[in-house]
Formats: C-alpha cells, sequence, structure tokens
C-alpha cells in the first residue's frame, strides 16, 4: 500500500522548501546562487568534541536527486501549478558542496558542510541533509565517547530493536563503527557496509531446550567459537557451572571465547564467574556484558573493579539516549544579486549564540607544529588564506578577551569538494579508513577536550574580517529594524 | 556503493538469531511451533497509557521475508554451510501473528502482538518487529500525551530534521497522526500515508529578500493562506508590523491564517502579537508557535495565559526526548514438544517485574457495562473464555491483595488475526480511521488514568490459571536450580 514503485527521496522535505521554492521561481530569483552553512550550537553530551558523519548518505542522497513521477503527481494533487510542476520535474542537483570529512572531530558553531548552489537547490535539500547530520554525527559523537572508556577492550554495537526505525539502526551501526566501535549484530549494516558482524544466542535458546546444559552444548556442536549466555535461569548457579562443562566437555573442539551477562549486578556478577571460571582453567576466557550501559556506567563498573572485558552496547547509544537531538540548523550566508555577485546575509536573534555568521566561509584546524597539536578551529572568509600568513590573531568570538597569537603553524583544510557543479568530484574513502582518519584526527586534540566529564572548551574563532563582518551586518540590521519603529 | 539491488529486509536482524537458528535446524527442532509474546515492563514518560503502532510496517515487512541472492551471498561470505543456506533460501513467514489494532491503548506486562510460528522463522523477525514497535508505538504515545493538552487546537508535526534518520521521520510522522496530530511538515509521509500536509516559509525566505515586507508580499503573491514566520530580524518591531502591513495591502487576495513566532519568550510575544493583530482588525488570525514544545511547555504556555493557538512540535515529539527508547521485548512463552504439544517456558529473574508469564495467552479489556468504562485489562491462558464467565475475579499480579469482582462486563479481545499459517487475513484501516480508532478507545480509559501527571495505575491483571501457571513455573525453575547447586 504504501510502498511506491518509484518512491524516492526527493519529498523526504519539508513542504515549506517546495511552498518558498514556488514563490523564488515565480519571482525569478530561484537560480541565484545561495551559500548555506549547517553547523550546529551546542555540544552533545557536554562533550569536548563531535564526530562528523553522514556524508556518504548525502551523497548518495543527492546523486539521485530528481521528483519522480508519482511525487509530480503527489503535488499536482496538492495544487501546485503544472508550469512550476514542470520546472521540478527537470531540476537536477547543479551545485557545489563542500563538507568535513566523515570521522572528523568537529565542534560547535562551525560550518559542517557549505552548500553553494541555485537557491531553490539549496532548500529543497536543507531538510534531508539536517535528518542525516543530526543523526549519524550524534551517534559517531556518543560512540567515540563510549569508546574513549573501553580504550582497548572489545565494544560492540547491539542496539538495533531499541532503534528509532530501521534507518537508525543500520545507519547508527555505521556511525558506531567509525568511531572505534569493534562489530555490529546487525546483519543487514554489515552486508551493506561492511561492518563485522558478532553475536551469539539468546535467552530463547535456552529456554527452547528448557535446559541450559542442552542448550549450551547443542550451540557449541555447530559454533566454533562458543560466547554462552548465562542468566536465563541463575547466573552463578547454573548460567556458568553449565558453560564450563560444555566447554571441558567439548575442549578442543570450541574455542570458549566466554560468557555474557545481561542482568543482575554486572560488577559482582563478573567477580564472581572470573572466579569460577579461572578456578576451572578458563583464564583466557572474556566476560561480555551488556544492559543499558554507557560511558558512565563502564566508567563506574570499572571503577569497581569489575572483570568485564567486552561490551555490547545497545538502547543507550543507539538512541543517543542522554541526548537524543544534535540540533544542527541549515542557515542562509549568502545570496547572489541580480549580478550575480554574492550578498552576505545575516539572522538575528535576541540570544547573541544564535546570531548567525553571514558570509562564504572556509574553515581551517590551525596545528601547532611544535606540539603537533591543534590550537584551535579558525573560520574565514572565503577570500582568505591562513596559510599564507606568518602570525594568526586567535580569539572568542563573543569573550573577544581571551585571545592569543600563534606562529610556527599549519591551517588544514577541514572541507573537501565533494560536488562541483553538480558532478561528485570526492572519492569515498572505504569504512575503516575512515575510521582510522577518525582515530588519527583524535591525536590532534588535547587530551583535556577529550577527557569525559567537564572537558576544557575547545577554541572556534573567527578571523578579524569575518568577525568585522558579522558585525557590521548586525548593525546594519538593527539600524534597520530601528527605522521601522 | 551501499545500495545493492536486491536489498531486502530480511537480514534486518541480529547476527544470533542467524546462529541460533543454525542450531534448531542442525538439532530438528527448527519448525518446531514457538510462542512469543512482545510486551514492554515499564509505562514511557511515566505515562498512564500507551497507544500501539507499528502494525502495518509489521504486515508489509513480514510478506516480502525472503532472503534475497545478495542475502544468501553475504551469509556464505561470513561461513554459514550451504546445506543451512539451502534451507534459508525457501523460507518464508508460515505461522500465526495476533496483534493489537494500530491506535488501541495499551499498558506495560500485556502482551502486544503474539508470533506463533516455527522456531527459526519466529526467532528471525523478533529484532524488526520490535525495532519496528519499539519506536511507533513510544512516537504514538508521545504524540497522543501531546494531543491530550492541545486539546482541539491545531497540532503540527515538524521534526525530520531531528528525526533519528530518515524512517524515524516518515513513521513518526505516522504514528503522530494516528495519535490526533492534524497534519506533518514532511511531504514524502504525505504521499506515501495519505497524512495532510502543512507549512509555509522559513527564515532562509526573508534573509533571501534581505527585506521582512517584500519577502512576505512576494509569499503572500503566489499563495492563497499565508502565514508568515515573524522573528528572522525582530518579532514585534519587524515581524508583525510586515506581517500586517502585507495582509492589509493584499486584503482579500490572501487568506491571513496568521503568524508565526519560533523563538524568544513565546507566552510574552504571543500577547504583544495577538494585541497588535486585534488592534489591525485581524481578530481571527492564528498565532502558531514552535521551539522544542512537547506537553509540558504547552501546558506552562497554558497556563500562562499564551494567546498561541496553534502547535508545531518537532523535536521533543519525533525522538520522544524525554525517553527516547521503549524497551518492548519478545519473550518465548512456549514451545511444541516432539509430539506437537505445546510445553510452557519461563525466563526468571532476580527482579519479580522480569520473570516472564508463561504459556500461550489471550489479552481482553473487561468493560463495565454500567459505566462504559474499563476495569482493566486481563490475560487469560489459551483456553478461558472470559466472556463465559458471570463474573470475574481480577487482581493484581505481584500485590495480589489488590483484587476486585466484575460482574455484568463485556470481555473485548483486544488481538486481531493479522496472519493465519502464513497468510496475511487482516485488512488494514485507513490511516484516519486508525486515527478514529484511537480517538473511540480513549473514551474507555478513565479520566484519571489519562491525566498527564501521576497518573492512577490502570489494572492489567492475570486470570487466577494464568497466575497460577506462573507460580508452577517459577517453583520448578527454582526447585531445578537449587538441585544444581
Amino acid at each position: 500500500m504504501f510502498l511506491k514503485e518509484d518512491d524516492s527521496l526527493m519529498l523526504h522535505t519539508d513542504l515549506y522548501q517546495i511552498n518558498m521554492g514556488e514563490t523564488y521561481w515565480f519571482d525569478g530569483i530561484h537560480e541565484n546562487t545561495a551559500v548555506f552553512d549547517v553547523y550546529f550550537r551546542s555540544m552533545p553530551f557536554d562533550s569536548g568534541y563531535a564526530v562528523f558523519a553522514g556524508l556518504e548518505r548525502i551523497i548518495e542522497y543527492i546523486k539521485r536527486l530528481k521528483f519522480s513521477p508519482s511525487d509530480i503527481d503527489y503535488l499536482r494533487e496538492q495544487g501546485f501549478q503544472e508550469d512550476y510542476l514542470s520546472y521540478l520535474k527537470e531540476l537536477r542537483f547543479t551545485g557545489n558542496i563542500r563538507s568535513m570529512r566523515e570521522g572528523e572531530i568537529c565542534f560547535n558553531n562551525e560550518p559542517l558542510l557549505r552548500v553553494e548552489a541555485p537557491l531553490i537547490q539549496a532548500q529543497l535539500i536543507e531538510t534531508a541533509v539536517l535528518n542525516i547530520i543530526n543523526f549519524q554525527t550524534l551517534i559517531a559523537t556518543k560512540a567515540s565517547r563510549i569508546k574513549q572508556v573501553v580504550k582497548d577492550e572489545l565494544v560492540m554495537e547491539f542496539g538495533t530493536r531499541r532503534a528509532q526505525e530501521m534507518d537508525a539502526a543500520i545507519w547508527g551501526a555505521r556511525s558506531a563503527y567509525i568511531a572505534g566501535f569493534d562489530s555490529t549484530s546487525n546483519v543487514r549494516a554489515g552486508k551493506l557496509f561492511g561492518i563485522p558482524i558478532s553475536g551469539t544466542h539468546a535467552h530463547a535458546m535456552v529456554q527452547a531446550y528448557d535446559d541450559e546444559y542442552i542448550a549450551f552444548k547443542k550451540y557449541a556442536e555447530r559454533h566454533k567459537n562458543c560466547v554462552f549466555l548465562v542468566d536465563t535461569f541463575h547466573t552463578l548457579k547454573s548460567g556458568v557451572p553449565n558453560a564450563i562443562r560444555v566447554a571441558k566437555e567439548l575442549g578442543d573442539k570450541i574455542n570458549f571465547v566466554g560468557i555474557r551477562l545481561d542482568s543482575g549486578d554486572l560488577s559482582y556478577l563478573s567477580k564472581e564467574a572470573r572466579k569460577m571460571l579461572d578456578d576451572a582453567g578458563f583464564k583466557d576466557t572474556k566476560i561480555f556484558a551488556s544492559n543499558d550501559l554507557d560511558e558512565e556506567t563502564i566508567i563506574s563498573l570499572k571503577q569497581q573493579g569489575s572483570k568485564i572485558t567486552a561490551w555490547g552496547i545497545g538502547t543507550k547509544l543507539i538512541t543517543a539516549y542522554d541526548q537524543p537531538a544534535l540540533g544542527a540548523v541549515y542557515k542562509l550566508v549568502a545570496i547572489a544579486d541580480d549580478n550575480g555577485v554574492l550578498q552576505d546575509r545575516i539572522k538575528i536573534s535576541n540570544n547573541a549564540e544564535k546570531v548567525t555568521t553571514p558570509g562564504k566561509k572556509n574553515l581551517y584546524r590551525i596545528i601547532n607544529n611544535k606540539t603537533g597539536k591543534s590550537e584551535g578551529d579558525y573560520i574565514t572568509l572565503d577570500h582568505e588564506n591562513p596559510s599564507a600568513e606568518a602570525e594568526l590573531k586567535m580569539f572568542h568570538p563573543i569573550f573577544t578577551y581571551k585571545k592569543k597569537r600563534v606562529k610556527d603553524f599549519t591551517a588544514k583544510d577541514l572541507h573537501v569538494d565533494i560536488f562541483k557543479e553538480g558532478e561528485l568530484v570526492y572519492t569515498t574513502p572505504r569504512l575503516d579508513e575512515i575510521a582510522a582518519y577518525h582515530l588519527e584526527n583524535l591525536e590532534l586534540i588535547w587530551e583535556e577536550t577529550k577527557r569525559h566529564l567537564n572537558p576544557q572548551e575547545y577554541p572556534v574563532d573567527l578571523s578579524t574580517a569575518c568577525w568585522n563582518n558579522k558585525n557590521d551586518k548586525i548593525h546594519e540590521v538593527s539600524n534597520k529594524v530601528e527605522d521601522v519603529e
């Protein structure tokens, strides 16, 4: 019923985009070049850093951007005029997109992605671009935070059943892998993205046989690598003893990887189980745990001296439970006039942080050549070239007294060209390359920014030219508002 | 790259389902009939009631259930054996599903949906069924709560950009409509599901023209129904006056529906804007508001005497921000022995609420014929027929001293047959019929259970036979565990 043959993502947009498009089109400004920035205003989870993700999905979306026949039919039913529909029918993406690479460390108030395209196209893609970036960046960030506390131990994504519908499950699994997770339980995510998959058995198998010993044995007869779930009846009186019994009976026929705890006091049970496993001679077995874990509970379990060495993370990661939305926005910063010359634009708010930063801009990471660490990120107007400067003046864009001068630096352009005049010019890295890029880039950031609690704020500064331009625009608009009065 | 031509949802499952399936298959018990219940253990949002949704998506999923060639190839790469893969290749769903209707009022610890199918099939569908029900039921519940406080005012779903990826956006929009929302901004959800769509324009349009008056006028020249977004530069000094100016100039040429506030102090601004609109003679205009609204902020705004009369709900609804996961589980309650006779099964936990309720069961709503209100829900074993009883003894399944006797009642079966031996036997209602069903069923529930804060707990009781059966099983298993010791 609802699965139309030619379902496209073109209509995965807010109605107002199509309404505004009609106004622009009717007025003849629809193909004026517009520049939009994507950014978020505050750090998720009070984290010191975030992790950009979503680009690959955006590329696939933009490549296929086209109204299908049933899309046009639907808009006709909604009352849109034939002449406008004729225009939409032919619409393809012909603009430029520059973006961060996936896995990049990113911060609030800096452009993650920049769209420069005919106004109507740039508006039509806003909703989907935000929908993708908001979710995938959120989950990559949460996963990276969890990975920071797990360190080199095994960490697996287990969240599909609690994910917010199917796309969240698979794209969330991919985001987690980018940020350092070892595997996912979602087989489709494994197939589509090449993520390693993992999983053993559930309580249902033990219930199906009604006898835990027999269930474990049946499983072991068919599966070389065994992790037994031990809490169906009683972890210490039944589950662990049965796991040990089967492992002893089957000996070299299986690889007894370990046991999994999924309920009860994980700290206590892991310590008791560790003793039982060690006493039985299985000192190399791992203890897996799952049950609403996230970075907070993992830190607590480690602090308690738990013996867990492999972590299954579900609900709290896949839904970003403690902050389930990122809040990235997509704001117009410039638009071409009738002569094709870009004119900067601003949106004012009573809240200083919500005032947009006008102008077509670039973003650099200023790396101190001596320490190899980043001094902060630096937003410039398009014509500026920080690499050509001997010294940069960096200052906080709101509390301007916070400032420093940086010499002997490398200015790394954080954006790469993705689409140029509608052509895809970017080669997507393999997923393991993206994960490696993330790991590598974490090294640029001071530990003080990466720590889990009360991290040091990372500087995201405007160049002097960019800051002056913003202030000029603010005054221009406020003067205009006063005139109206 | 990741969009395989024959992408199917068959692999949208946890790896352990396929692993367990292999054990069952190898052992020859894979086609033994198993019964699984889907239920959640605690009420989301501390709500007094929840709203079931997700069935239509489950039906479409089950209908298409089949391993595609590339699914099989992928499993082969993962090391699964050819003989098992040959079996999987032919697998289709041949079981029975009984479920609540979408829009049904539901509660914790009662079966929302019951699967009775060959064990391997029932396991393979677990993950996707939970993924769907967990999200859609969560959003329908949140939306219904918001609708309860909005009452007869207009309420619109606006959340796509903040949704957890694309499926969440469209299925969330559908869940909101089921629960009483008037429209969605997502055009694709409108097209796929027939939900009314709504939306006007964004800040970007005002910025594009740089002149708010001109922007409003251009919009009004092409769109009959106008809602102007008034906070791009300054709500009271610029936005509202420009909206009034354009409305006066265009007169009957447009339908000046109202204005929209999207930032600032919504209560104060709505009161001031109301005065300005009234003074200009636009007493019938509406004041729309959006900006992280949910039932809490709406109650507060109403209590402050705000003049908002139409509500745009985004982030807080579409992500179920205050509790972004439902936590429904899928538990084995019975499995056929070698003679095909169902044997009840249980899972024990230290936590009494986590012990499963064994047996193939049915669920009834016990409606008092005098009041027309529900006395509670009543879970029976499959052979019981509460309609045949003159009097029911209803008691709390844990605090059994809480009890009552009910006479002169109607026992409404809350489950309907969806699939019988693999055949779809259910005709899906239209979406507006589902929404009407939800509204109608809310009437069965006392206001005390529906209230927003500290609702009265609704009784979900076990029949005496069901309760005795559960306790027998608990003792059986704990005796067995003691024997092991």
